[in-house]
């Protein structure tokens, strides 16, 4: 391959009043491994830290680059990240698919969303 | 503390003429485990992983959110994220001189640059 095709790259802050979901690390890898399963990726490694009194880290290295989180729940506020580059495949709309599930989990509002091709 | 204090995200395309530090992962994670070690970050866990025939991922999980990293050699460019939350410290010029060192490593061109508060 010859050209460098740019991937999408989410960037979004969501409130959620779920925050026994926001505290709720293992509930929300299990999801991750549902969706690289579905989305047919390749996960590399991954990092889940979960902090005290509540709120949790979570990375998901992907062969297609990255999915992070980071939990604050008791500002109900979610950072997340979905990173999917294009280069064997256009992944463009699994980017918005993973994206749109993660904020039915929470049952979320976006309070912010960014979305930059890179 | 009752109020979120947003962090500095930093989300950049970088251009390098140095194709051999884009397949080097092993001496990016040493400068990275310099740069923990300098600003008092606190490490909670790493993904690092070489691509054949070249380029690596790498993904830093921090106590204060992360650093990620995805080199293509074939194509000069790395995509590079730098984000610190702001909830113990003010780590905003943190980001920036964390930023300035891997563009400094890799005697890069910045090609795009967004910087998110989140």
């Amino acid at each position: 391959m010859n050209t460098y095709l740019p991937g999408s790259h989410v960037i979004a802050t969501l409130e959620s009043e779920q925050p026994e979901l926001l505290r709720d690390a293992g509930s929300f890898k299990q999801l991750i491994d549902r969706l690289v399963v579905q989305y047919d990726l390749r996960q590399l490694g991954e990092v889940y830290h979960a902090f005290t009194p509540g709120g949790f880290t979570g990375i998901v290295c992907l062969s297609e680059s990255h999915i992070s989180i980071h939990t604050w729940p008791e500002f109900r506020k979610v950072n997340l990240d979905i990173y999917l580059s294009n280069y064997l495949r256009e992944n463009d709309g699994t980017v918005q698919a993973i994206f749109e599930t993660i904020v039915a989990y929470f049952e979320a509002r976006v309070l912010d969303h960014h979305k930059i091709k890179r």
